[in-house]
């Protein structure tokens, strides 16, 4: 689930009036050459700011999925670093070279497409789904060649052999999807315009206050995790464990966890999405469940253990899968429509000769002439790109099947065929709607390649390792094209953007592993009870299941609750796009919630769901009293809560792996318990 | 300790300027004749928050007897509840009388009066001295004619027949206290432009901003501490035991309890005093009982119970004691020095002849000359005062020796011959300083009266009654000052303050032991590790024990170590004293602790110094941050703060009564107490 935020595109697109000309305020400032723009300050905040990403990013896949937007964050960190060190240095009288707004796109374009890596890499989905942990959650399928032992080695090196490959995929058609079709890109452009807006003499003003405010929040959050670690002694212990509703709905997965970093994750998603989250938390786990669990020993075998899928557990996993492939499988349909009558549309208006002339109007535009005149200036050689994808995809066919025996050449070769083509749709569709649907396709890819690999082959694993290479392209496609429209409005060069764009994906190919490692090897990830359960490894693989084994290892009725659950998504989805298309006036289609959001907690429950809904109120609250300063500040607010509580888990993870254990136990007994404990302890 | 908040006699003298002609604004407005001041809603209002306060005192007395000034919320609650009530029924016509200033005096007058007993009666104090829990704690002196077993009846008795002789003491001396002498009266004086502020158009804006602050704050501490009650199924449990600083450092009672009454009652207080309560903490539980607890075996028996006076908490009752007698003996007789040289200088001015000029010169002033005439119309005869004081007099000489047979009426009688004139200085001292030393006049009655008794007629039971005597008298003749000052200056006529105050007084009479009551009932009330340890009930027995054996009863070392305290008591009080005469640039003297808090601590721990240094410090951050709205909305806040969290007490009570105990303990456990705890949980 990778949305961008409502606020944000709002403020990039209100912004638009204020910035008319806004290129007219930059004119007297100097362009740096494309080699210029990639500094060695600018390389070494883009990997410091990396290291951080990465870990948030991880941390947020282990233990929930849901990601919201970092860009801000990152162009304000790269913004508030680089100008530190440049003011500082200035202060000697060192300075060569001023801080540009070049320089901070190629920063924010480096730490994103590093921390798009740590999401790609699927080392909290896919390669997850691999590993005997998740394995051993399932009695089907736990066969050794359809488990792959996780390790270091492996895991970089195919990070490494996948992840470059998109980039080259998408190249040749910047000019087309940024200058022809002029499309918006709603998170690359709000980006832009923080960039920009930091780097004009007013904008610096508001970007002192929201670094200050990103600061004090980010010191609040810290401290904050780091208060909750001394009460932490064991599992069901501290303020993770806070039975905020009481036990019976602590039980049932309804508390307030004091989570910072959710509740930042709150402020930034849409208040929709957080809601939807809400509603399917109450939807399984306040009713269905206790249904479903009420038939135990009639629909499934009541004496299988708790993490078994054939159980309660089951259900939980096999009717998120079906909400989740239901809006994915409807999304990719729409978005291929939507990219065809678009496309047509293009053709009927240059068939029609309009086009040209209108293209020649708007360039007459100052801000238009100018970006274009820059964005055109280094090209980057079609040859180049060509020949880069065919290498790349050739040296990946060879040596994939080497770390995974169970998919043959050819069907990597096959993946790679077809890869663009997805690729290309959804950077287009990314481009109309902010939505990145890398996942879904991931997905499509593991149910086809299980299937076709078989379950004796192996085509679990199969099926997960095509997922990986399907994702990383479409994924790392969509983010470059993102990044192109940074640059373009920045008048950063798309040569130093495309370097810069390698240079993060070659960062989080080897950090994005690096950081998973750490946190695999000090806590117990995968564990459905623990503090990362890491949801979507179980889902990955349990479609991969679905692929080799079809339908019959699912508990009974599991089938059709699944199916319902499959069709309500897509009637969903369609009823929002109608509304969307025809119900202008009030715009009911806003209050209709999404079906993926929804899915989610029905594996993990709903205190994720809760906390985000606190940030929601927060910001609600906020928007009442000072609409204003809400919309400036809080994306502050947020990434600081978020970044604070994160960070936390590095120090967090090394005491664990050096064995040191919270000295305290904070621990919620019932009365009765309580009574024991009292007696026991005085006794 | 009762002590003015420093900022509000800052606003009181800062707000005289603003109000110059303050009663020109008021010209227009007429003053009701005094019998309709004492409306039937002023009393209905008075007697509701009679209820509120007394609830709130007595909660305070039994947990640390720490009380901060209620004036303002008194004024600001009473503002606001007529006001609600007028408005209601202008809105259906029926308003019959308009809301004066002088109404909002009486119940102000009314509501401290009452609230003023439950401090007086020493429920928590003398009267629960004389309990067999608190006799149980030191092994001499638990006889049983030096016991007595509380009971509703007489406890009413009691408080009424020594309650109301202290107003008819001081009534004739209001015209030469208020009119000759000009004193100030800083709590009286802050409380009048208080109550003036919110009957003219512009105050009356702010005061509606206030007690919607106020509201808000009430209702979010109200939740809180309902939200608490939650967690706390037992004694150790909740938010109250939480060991904010580790457990080491929890039984040191160095811990932030979470009550929002103490972070307000810091809000109200000097921040002088809480970080002197802070200092008196780390003194005493940080270093001295720590190095007396090694001295064990040696110093003190080991095998005697911890909460015997003859083992540590020996150590920690009397040297609280000698600090606060130290404290206490040297503001009664610098009082009594101060009292004196004014009255030397009133007299030599008055030879002179300047003093009737003078006076003449300022009665033009047009505040001053309309104030005297209201404050001349309504005389109370003399006749009236001092035979009421005779009459009362001898019922309670006649009465306390049927409820008391330790005490002889013709001991009773010395009492009421001496207790005018402690009254006179207590109300000239408090007039001049704000300071009431009731308390440490009761102290004094103590030690003479259990001395003068012994230990075999039942000295004790006899000191503390005598306490409750002398210290009824002292506090409500000073409160009355107090009230005669306001009404001066709110153009109330005296008459109808002194009414309200008898009505006010008769109030708490039959509420303060009511209430008290319902807490012991329902709660462990005086157990030195419960929620309501009641400190100054030891306190005040150790000092009757004193007073009958001397100082043979004291643990080893401890006599030296009290005597210690008390001579630095009075050294600190002297540097004090020194420093505000001669060094008035820096004013240095605001910096040094007083005594008198420094010892609170020495008994119950930290934890409170902590919550109200918390207090202090959103107090400070607050005006760091807005100066003028921290000052004119923190009073509000505070007050929100201290009745939510005191009012939750009310159903807290009656469902300890009910037997209703809370669902869930939040437990703190260190690491190997939570693997037992978690091995026989799952065993």
């Amino acid at each position: 689930m990778r949305k961008e935020k409502e606020s944000e595109v709002e403020a990039a697109e209100g912004g638009g009036d204020d910035q008319a000309a806004m290129e007219r305020a930059f004119e007297e400032m100097a362009v740096p050459p494309w080699q210029n723009q990639i500094t060695f300050r600018a390389m070494i905040t883009s990997l410091l700011l990396s290291i951080v990403f990465n870990v948030i990013v991880c941390k947020l896949n282990l233990s929930t999925g849901v990601i919201p937007s970092l860009n801000v964050a990152a162009g304000l960190l790269g913004f508030a670093a680089v100008k530190a060190w440049t003011v500082m240095i200035q202060k000697c009288g060192l300075l060569k070279q001023p801080f540009t707004r070049q320089e901070n796109t190629v920063i924010q374009t480096c730490v994103v497409a590093s921390s798009g890596i740590a999401f790609s890499s699927g080392t909290a989905s896919y390669l997850l789904g691999m590993s005997p942990i998740t394995a051993s959650q399932s009695e089907t399928g736990n066969t050794p060649i359809n488990v792959k032992q996780l390790s270091l080695g492996w895991m970089i090196g195919f990070v490494f052999v996948v992840s470059f490959v998109g980039l080259f995929s998408i190249v040749p058609l910047r000019r087309m999807m940024i200058l022809k079709y002029k499309l918006t890109y709603p998170s690359g452009t709000a980006t832009a315009y923080l960039i920009n807006s930091f780097h004009t003499p007013k904008g610096a003003k508001l970007a002192k206050k929201q670094v200050w405010v990103l600061f004090k929040s980010f010191v609040g959050s810290f401290l904050w995790a780091f208060f909750q670690w001394f009460f932490a002694a064991a599992d069901g212990c501290g303020f993770s464990s806070f039975p905020t509703f009481g036990l019976q709905a602590y039980n049932r997965r309804f508390y307030f966890d004091f989570s910072s970093t959710y509740v930042g994750v709150g402020m930034i998603c849409p208040y929709m999405v957080n809601i939807s989250l809400l509603i399917g938390a109450i939807l399984s786990w306040g009713i269905m469940w206790p249904v479903i669990e009420s038939k135990k020993g009639h629909w499934y075998s009541a004496d299988i253990p708790g993490s078994s899928l054939h159980g309660i557990q089951g259900y939980r996993v096999f009717l998120a899968i079906a909400m989740i492939l239901g809006d994915g499988l409807f999304q990719v349909v729409y978005m291929a429509i939507l990219t065809l009558k678009s496309f047509l549309e293009q053709l009927v208006r240059r068939s029609n000769g309009v086009n040209e002339r209108e293209e020649g109007a708007l360039v007459e535009d100052y801000n238009e002439r100018r970006r274009t005149d820059y964005f055109l200036k280094d090209q980057i050689p079609n040859t180049v790109a060509v020949g880069g994808y065919l290498v790349l995809a050739l040296i990946s066919t060879f040596v994939v099947p080497h770390i995974f025996p169970q998919l043959e050449w050819y069907q990597v070769l096959v993946a790679y065929i077809i890869a663009p083509v997805l690729a290309f749709c959804n950077a287009y569709g990314c481009g109309l709607t902010d939505w990145s649907l890398a996942s879904n396709y991931g997905k499509l890819a593991i149910l086809v390649f299980s299937s076709w690999v078989g379950l004796e082959k192996g085509g679990v694993v199969a099926g997960l390792a095509s997922c990986g290479v399907m994702m990383s392209i479409v994924s790392t496609a969509s983010d470059l094209m993102q990044d192109f429209k940074t640059g373009y409005l920045t008048l950063s060069s798309p040569r130093s953007m495309f370097i810069s764009q390698v240079l993060g994906t070659a960062m989080g190919c080897i950090l994005s592993p690096l950081v998973f490692w750490f946190f695999y090897k000090a806590y117990n990830v995968g564990d459905p009870e623990g503090t990362y359960p890491a949801p979507y490894a179980l889902m990955y693989r349990g479609i991969a299941l679905l692929g080799v084994e079809g339908f019959s290892s699912l508990p009974k009725n599991c089938l059709k609750m699944a199916i319902v659950c499959f069709v309500a998504a897509v009637l969903i989805n369609v009823l929002i796009a109608m509304l969307r298309k025809w119900e202008t006036k009030y715009r009911i289609y806003r209050l209709i919630p999404s079906p993926m959001c929804m899915a989610i907690p029905f594996y993990l429950g709903g205190y994720f769901a809760i906390d985000m809904c606190v940030g929601s109120l927060i910001l609600f609250v906020w928007q009442m009293n000072n609409r204003k300063h809400a919309s400036e500040l809080s994306p502050a607010v947020a990434s600081g809560l978020i970044c604070g509580d994160s960070l936390w888990g590095i120090p967090a993870a090394i005491l664990a792996l050096a064995g040191v254990s919270p000295p305290i136990c904070m621990k919620f007994l019932g009365a009765e318990a309580n009574k024991r404990v009292d007696y026991i302890l005085g006794g």
